[in-house]
């Protein structure tokens, strides 16, 4: 239905399948157009039905429920990755709804990204599936050890993963996950994490942020730092491969794709780690140190409004608020530069994602 | 009851009395810091209830709907300096509200409003009452001719205003305007038209914004500009007076101090042509040039929470957009460096801020 959208005007209805952070910063940013939002998610704690015009309850099957909130939305677009693949094609029938399913249905399996991956030309850490423990160890050996066991679904933050020393190992690992849907990855040297922030507009226009540089913590992403510690051509290689996997997709909206870095005499090699069909942690950075944020740009993406330029006119570190980590920052005085955000969600459970701190200097360039 | 209040935690509610655009961006600033927004108003076109988790309509002096609104709030704040005095005092009896209600009721008076800044021993241009045309006259013609008949309360935007040439002129614009609580102001030969927006939080902390210049069309804030191009001295001179006055009003929250500039050979001299108690429009450029924008520290202030670092990261020109000037934005690539904001109000009528853009470019300090 690309073709058939016109830019939707200041007033126009956004809806939005999923009620956590992203959501709660997409409707932010819509705001600021004068765009309205309509959250729809499960029950539970959704903290961005208190920023957005209307909500609704419902569960990702109830199609009666998902059918009225289309009709009620002048185009949907997700903030959740694992939103079930059915409930876009429902949601579909009632109104467009970008990014499309397709892009959404690859970045769920594992498997299936990374081929999708690997047809375009892009590297990715070699990877091996099998209906048995026996056949799986086989193609594991020929890719060597060690590696890590994935679920090929709904892993995220570091769950659904477990490190592979050896063969014996990998037996029981796929065991206790259940042995089934697994993908052993191995192991890539790499140096650094980095990931690209790209958009792309219902014409086909594209605009790519600079290129972060992510640490993570017991699995979760901790830091972003911008720019990168990465040679100017690997920032272009890493904005040149979402380009492309945004051309293959007819992508609209933001995509994030993380990347390892692997040093080598030839200079460095990006390897894809996954892709995210939404706006990414990674790229909250964007909301304080660009004019046009990641939400901003997807949402003038999903709406059919041209995007923004993408440049930064800070350098930036974000920082997570993990679990307590949120705590206290009402009687904390924020250093210069220091630009708080706190989500909003009811219980700072460890390893939650609570808010984050994203802290500006000079553009180093 | 300032003493009384604590940091307010993440999850509380604040009470905004006023649903314009200044009440929508505090409740935008507010959901980044999880405060979450109770806004009230009369009913009519308020885009300020699309980003607020509730929202009540209500008149102004509908006590009850006041005392309901109050018992839900943990502080109360107000977007709109023509809130009447009486409608604070209700609010008062259930919640801390913040700014004062005497700042709110000094600054609806253009003569208390003079008379308190000329207190402070600062400059205002001349100015003069009379319960009678004859009496005013007589004072006018001390001060001298041109110069403004404006009405003492409700007056904005150019609104209740006449330009006097002469004597004769006054008599008549006196009879025009009603013949009461009218304020004659000498004209200041200015060069320009600065302003300041300086906080105090509840500790009486303060922190002031660099100096912006305003430019007016048709009586409407056209664009400000920053830095503004006075002397550094003149910039610290109008901060200085800003802070001067949130000491003696004893003040909680962001206020606007409107200054003109006359030119001399001894230097810049500075007058007070007004001040508003709440955020103010000749400081929207913080939201995309300040990590912490004015709107952010008048929640922070009213909030209980420690003050933002002001300092700025980029130049800035924001320019309102006025009436029809709102129009097309679905369609045009915004220019690097652009930030635009539209407020979602229903009618672009002539005369109406219906947005505004804010142009970045790099700090040249």
């Amino acid at each position: 239905m690309t073709a058939d959208l016109k830019a939707l005007p200041p007033g126009s209805t956004i809806g939005i399948l999923g009620g956590g952070q992203l959501g709660r910063m997409l409707a932010m940013a819509a705001a600021r157009l004068a765009l309205k939002c309509h959250i729809y998610a499960p029950s539970g704690d959704n903290p961005a039905f208190d920023v957005a015009a209307s909500h609704s309850e419902g569960a990702w099957d109830d199609e009666a429920a998902l059918a009225r909130f289309a009709a009620g939305c002048d185009v949907v677009t997700y903030e959740f990755e694992n939103v079930p693949h059915a409930t876009i094609t429902v949601v579909e029938r009632g109104c467009p709804a970008f990014p499309s399913g397709r892009a959404l249905e690859i970045s769920q399996d594992r498997l299936t990204e990374k081929r999708f991956v690997n047809d375009l030309g892009i590297a990715t850490a070699p990877f091996a599936v099998g209906a048995s423990t026996e056949a799986l160890s086989e193609e594991a050996k020929r890719i060597g050890f060690p590696g890590i066991l994935k679920t090929r679904r709904l892993g995220y933050d570091g769950k659904g993963q477990t490190r592979i020393a050896d063969a014996p190992g990998l037996m029981g690992a796929w065991t206790q996950m259940g042995g089934r849907d697994l993908i052993y990855e191995g192991f890539v040297p790499f140096s650094r994490e980095i990931s690209a922030i790209a958009a792309r507009g219902r014409c086909g226009d594209m605009a790519a942020y600079d290129i972060g540089e992510n640490m993570h913590r017991a699995g979760i992403l901790h830091t972003t730092t911008v720019p990168a510690s990465v040679a100017p051509a690997t920032a272009e290689a890493a904005r040149g491969a979402a380009f492309a996997m945004l051309e293959a997709l007819d992508y609209v909206g933001v995509i994030g794709v993380e990347f390892f870095v692997v040093p080598g005499e030839d200079g460095e090699r990006l390897f894809v780690n996954e892709f995210a069909p939404r706006v990414h942690n990674s790229g909250h950075w964007t909301i304080d140190a660009c004019a046009c944020s990641q939400f901003e740009q997807h949402i003038r993406a999903v709406a059919g409004w041209p995007l923004c330029d993408p440049s930064r006119h800070c350098d930036a570190v974000m920082e997570n608020l993990i679990g307590a980590d949120v705590e206290g920052w009402q009687t904390r005085t924020p250093d210069a530069g220091e630009c708080v955000h706190i989500y909003g969600k009811a219980e700072p459970r460890p390893g939650r994602k609570m808010g984050h701190v994203t802290r500006l200097s000079p553009c180093g360039n």
